[in-house]
């Protein structure tokens, strides 16, 4: 991998900032709020900035480099898009129970629903998101779409997650300011009070940990490569992208043998045979 | 080009979203609050939001995909730097004034400074785009930076660029937000007002022209192609980003000439003649 030692700098960096966000978070709560509990009061609504820091900025930031991790280059294409999907569900999950958590509290305090810019855009990140996983399951892990219509989608696949996390960290920042000039009375926001300063850094953290995981997920040269097996069914190189085949390997223990079999003329055969069978998932 | 009719549906779309932006802003501030003037009252820190929609949403978005207007492809690839560089400039010197304006209202009402995340994260956006126009300037205007510098800066360069839109549309989406709950007291944010809905609405109008901008500046066939002297003076073709030599075109107007010289190995000779003279210029 070109430029390995760089990736491994700014990946050690984005989990540490990720790390800090959610420790920050919980800072946030435990020691300047009302710590976590459910009971329609302030400790519910901050499950919402924990659980959107963990799971729709941390969580979601790590699904989107999860294939350009090269020591998983060496694991099935299927595996990756598996732990792809599992984290941005992880992450759905964990979104949609922070919007319960605030409709909750909202609803017990009497405070109107969906008046706010943070609120519209947070609620339409979320309802894109779900789309956004529901189609690239059934197009790019399910087996039944056409090889064409992966690599048409796969572009904008692509954008798509990227534009919704940074979406989402624009929200959570947006989110901060509100918090912090609803709650700080006395003393005000403006006086800057050490909350006020905690949170700005946490925001601040949320920016850098997306700016980190955006170069990341955008370098041509840090791309996860092309399957091995892929090659041989296409001897004349260089697939569009996402269009390639799916390897026959279902774990990252199989590659040995995968790399074995490359040479093999006989096992590229047997592939082909296959193909109708497995090969009609592309890559993401 | 390929996919043109999307591309002007798509930049259409992005003019029509980025004027009526503006429009919204002035409506905002003549119809909902004070208009607009420089007394050190409500009205001055109203230039706020109008210069920065205008300046440092609208026309930073305009800059970023001059490169890729393919009308423009005829022109000297010099002729579009200066544009570009141009249009950064004004936005630049818009989002100072309009910062001169937040500072000068907040000091007449004895209001603190830089004390929310979205002044932090908004002073840093202007910083950080100076620095960028001023590295711009230097290294792919001036004839002084090499080659391998360039090529090497380019990739960089178009990422900042981007991140910096990006943020600065996160900013503005804090500021919106900021303004909302402190304008408005009664009715207040949460009741929904006509000011609270048209405000949001804004939101959504710059946040859809960022994401415009961001799809057309990231499709890799919507790019500028290499000068053509360029593929003269490397026959074998296909140079890295950013490091094809300077067209000797100033104006579109010279495109013709330029086409007829084009095919000629003695004009050929003439301009690697020329190379050290003008070639030492790289595409941005």
């Amino acid at each position: 991998m070109e430029g390995y030692r760089l990736f491994l700098v700014l990946l050690v960096s984005a989990l540490l900032l990720g790390f800090l966000s959610v420790l920050f978070a919980l800072i946030w709560v435990f020691h300047y709020r009302e710590g976590l509990s459910w009971d329609g009061g302030s400790a519910e609504f901050n499950w919402h900035p924990v659980l959107i820091i963990t799971g729709f900025v941390f969580i979601q930031g790590i699904a989107i480099i999860v294939y350009r991790l090269p020591w998983t280059w060496k694991c099935s294409k299927l595996l990756i898009k598996f732990i792809h999907a599992g984290l941005n569900t992880i992450a759905m999950i964990l979104a949609i129970v922070s919007l319960v958590a605030v409709f909750d509290f909202h609803n017990a305090k009497n405070i109107p629903n969906m008046y706010s810019l943070h609120s519209w855009i947070g609620l339409a990140a979320v309802i894109f998101y779900t789309l956004q996983l529901v189609l690239g399951f059934a197009v790019f892990l399910l087996p039944f779409a056409p090889v064409s219509l992966r690599a048409s989608l796969m572009p904008i696949h692509i954008y798509s997650g990227l534009l919704i996390f940074a979406t989402v960290i624009a929200t959570a920042l947006m989110g901060f300011t509100e918090k912090l000039i609803f709650a700080l009375k006395n003393p005000a926001y403006s006086t800057s009070p050490p909350e006020a300063i905690f949170v700005n850094t946490l925001g601040l953290l949320i920016l850098i940990f997306g700016a980190l995981i955006l170069w990341m997920a955008t370098r041509p040269h840090w791309k996860r490569p092309p399957e091995q097996n892929s090659k041989i069914q296409q001897p004349s190189g260089g697939t569009p992208e996402g269009t390639e085949e799916e390897s026959t390997m279902t774990d990252c223990s199989n590659t040995d043998k995968s790399d074995v079999e490359f040479n093999s003329e006989a096992a590229a055969r047997k592939r082909n045979l296959k193909l109708d069978e497995v090969g009609q998932r592309s890559t993401m």
